[in-house]
């Protein structure tokens, strides 16, 4: 039997355009990997009648109801109140939710309100599922052939108790598998991709193949298979995705949820090289990027962030004759701040980003959006150059993301010389 | 005249979480503005039926109904033709939009083809919308006393369709503006904040009054009122917001889109100071965070990545002892690793962070989570301790948050002694 699933989400901020509706892409994503199929998104703001009214709906034609937000403890919260009122079942304390409140309570040192005690009710007969970063119990309810799955709004609350708990349980009932691989490139256009691929993507039946335009230079294909496991979905996946790989090689970098900051990482772990970074115009986000990765501190000894030309010259050794003649803009410098970086903190590599994020700084010779980007080993020192579009934060991203690129296509030569 | 709107979005892509519904946020903000009450969203698949189905409970509930998606060329784009056929209307030629389409074509150097001629009908009656960014023409059409609305799925061409045309159109409806001022807090639980509102929020007639928990430990209230005028607006909100703020005073911080990062580089570039950061589990983040407002390269002179026991002390001159005697996460490292940082870069102030932020490397007496924060200037050296929970991201989030608002409340009591 096929499972149709709608996701509704609760709160008056998302109607009104305050915060985005994230939840309900995580959740399609997550269903959809289980083979539930999602059929409607709905957003309703706190308002007892209208979410009644949603829920009925939902409720009359769906298998699987999964409601986000509205769990708090102000008075505005109702999603639960709702939606036991309308399956007239009442609401019960449950004792191990109030446990698990008070303990978080203690834990952050805060002293829990009166109002908290609302969000240890769950409806009569369901199941509370634990918010290990909140206060707010999810709950699960099966009621006759229906589930009704209720979920916290914050998505730091609600994602893992979707993955660990909802998903699973779900996955339970489900006889159909929709499984997708994701291959990502890097270093080439959408439409470029697309070109190479082209016989492949206009004679496609299964897989289905959809390029997709990622974040920050980023390209991404999905390949897309329906069938009863797991297994015979990749099966059948296969060999278009090798296919694929073989027609784009120098571009290709990896698959599904990997990042190229957890690549480069588990590249330094494997390859036992230490690195440390120099960054002017990424301003802590490119170590931001590779701190993110647990396990980094084993590789990452040190990052600075020499915002100005006496940081750059005090810290990393960069001359002052090379930022007079050259700028702190250049490949020459950028090239001394590497290697200025590895030097003095005694790493096995040392990159660096200098650049103009803009908005102001800019000049006709060096535009915003111009950025070099150095890497030194005891081999080797080089810079790249590059020009990138958007905001700020726009060109801080790119920036970071092709240094990382760049340290994760040396290491690559490293652990495999005569591969590239 | 109150107008309810409603957004329909229709694409498999959002239902199956491939891209999130961004136009549903963009359009509810400008109808906002314009006085004009959103209730719902939806997202429905490229499904006949289904698209019928929620776009006839919408027709009967809503004054204005707004669609996205689903006016392109291809057999799976059926937007139009199901608001038609649910209407009877016919689907008429719009030779204007053919002849921009032929211009668009041409412009970019493509030849028109076959499938696009069903992008230049619309329903009878129906005004079409130019789009400059695409081949899909808007359609706005007034039917009965309902407003029915189509614009294509890309934000880009979305957005400026809907900014220049519809907006514009929808507005001279309106009689009404809907005014919000968030209030924006640190240091305080929604509960806690809620309690001491109690009164208020019980007996709220206008402006209402709703609490939000913002992201890494932030807390906003939202006060709301309708109003002929955003000035006379204004004027309703007023009181309320003065007496909030007057009972809250130490955790509130700004308004609206206020970030924590920006008013500590405001207050930097005002009062004349310069800062330096080292920093250790945020990784970066709390300088990405700081060099992300533009401008900041005046106040912000450098900032360390002290991931290493050994960079701590070689570049902040953290004492060997201290490390081995308190560790590297304790309220003496981070006042050495800040007040190292002051003098060796020569600013006013030196920030601090280190911590756990795991998921590994915690012990029963220093879980992950524990954060010490650290400060100096001239004449103070300080440190908080905080713990927080959450995964990696999220305790990295909270710290840099966290050491942002310290820095603030420094700031804050130079700028005004006698204030806090």
């Amino acid at each position: 039997m096929l499972l149709k699933a709608e996701i509704i989400a609760v709160g008056t901020e998302l109607i009104l355009g305050q915060i985005p509706n994230t939840n309900a892409q995580v959740i399609s994503q997550a269903l959809q990997e289980i083979g539930i199929d999602v059929y409607y998104h709905i957003c309703v703001g706190d308002n007892k009648e209208r979410l009644k009214e949603v829920f009925q709906t939902s409720f009359k034609r769906s298998d699987i109801i999964i409601l986000t937000g509205g769990l708090g403890p102000t008075e505005d919260d109702l999603t639960k109140e709702t939606v036991a009122e309308y399956l007239n079942l009442p609401l019960k304390l449950d004792e191990n939710s109030l446990n698990r409140m008070k303990d978080y309570f203690k834990k952050t040192g805060r002293q829990i309100a009166n109002n908290n005690y609302k969000q240890a009710l769950i409806p009569e007969g369901a199941i509370a599922i634990e918010n290990k970063n909140g206060t707010a119990p999810g709950v699960l309810l099966k009621y006759g052939d229906k589930i009704i799955v209720m979920l916290p709004g914050p998505p730091r609350e609600m994602e893992p108790m979707l993955k660990e708990t909802v998903i699973p349980y779900l996955s339970k009932m489900s006889t159909t598998t929709i499984f997708s691989r994701i291959l990502k490139f890097y270093g080439i256009g959408e439409s470029d991709l697309e070109e190479r691929l082209k016989d492949l993507i206009d004679s496609q039946t299964v897989p289905t193949i959809a390029p997709l335009v990622g974040r920050a230079g980023e390209v991404t294909i999905r390949l897309t298979a329906k069938a009863g496991s797991k297994e015979e979905a990749q099966k059948i996946i296969r060999p278009t995705e090798e296919e694929i790989i073989k027609r784009t090689r120098e571009y290709f970098y990896g698959f599904d949820n990997d990042s190229v900051e957890e690549i480069v990482a588990k590249l330094l772990i494997k390859l036992n090289k230490t690195i440390s970074i120099a960054e002017s115009c990424t301003g802590g986000l490119l170590a931001h990027k590779l701190t993110n990765i647990p396990g980094i501190s084993a590789s990452f000894d040190r990052g600075i962030i020499s915002y100005s030309n006496r940081s750059k010259h005090e810290l990393l050794n960069v001359k002052n004759e090379t930022l007079e003649n050259y700028g702190a803009v250049s490949e020459e410098t950028a090239k001394e701040m590497a290697e200025g970086i590895r030097l003095s903190s005694g790493t096995d590599i040392g990159v660096s980003v200098t650049g103009i994020a803009g908005p102001d700084g800019g000049t006709a010779e060096k535009p915003v959006g111009l950025v070099y980007i150095g890497y030194a080993d005891s081999s080797t020192v080089c810079a790249q150059r590059h020009i990138f579009s958007g905001r700020r934060i726009d060109i801080k991203e790119r920036s970071a993301n092709s240094a990382l690129h760049l340290v994760r296509k040396m290491l690559q030569k490293l652990e495999n010389p005569s591969n590239r």
